[in-house]
């Protein structure tokens, strides 16, 4: 199932990174892309959409509800 | 030895932390002391300046000369 988050707050590559590291500790199959200029995130998963709107945040990213 | 570095481009805390590792791998017992808004980085260290500079610009920032 493919997800769309709207992230703010990711500098830089190692931030890219961080996103995608949470994101696959929870589902070590998901899919991330980010495109960091529209402060995109997007997610190929069969986790529930607030799992990972929550991994997002806990690496400290404003996730859009 | 205090050495003092204007580095750019380090936007966020995960930049600090690969500043820092890359001076520690080439020197575990340096001192790095970082002041992202003020674009500056100390480092307590024996090693020769340049050494120290190249690690920074090899993780991807800009060091003033």
């Amino acid at each position: 199932m493919n997800q769309s988050f709207n992230v703010q707050g990711m500098t830089c590559g190692h931030c890219e990174k961080a996103v995608i590291a949470a994101v696959r500790q929870l589902d070590p199959a998901a899919e991330v892309q980010i495109d960091r200029s529209q402060n995109r995130v997007e997610v190929r998963t069969e986790l529930p959409r607030d799992a990972v709107a929550n991994a997002i945040r806990e690496e400290g990213y404003t996730v859009a509800a």
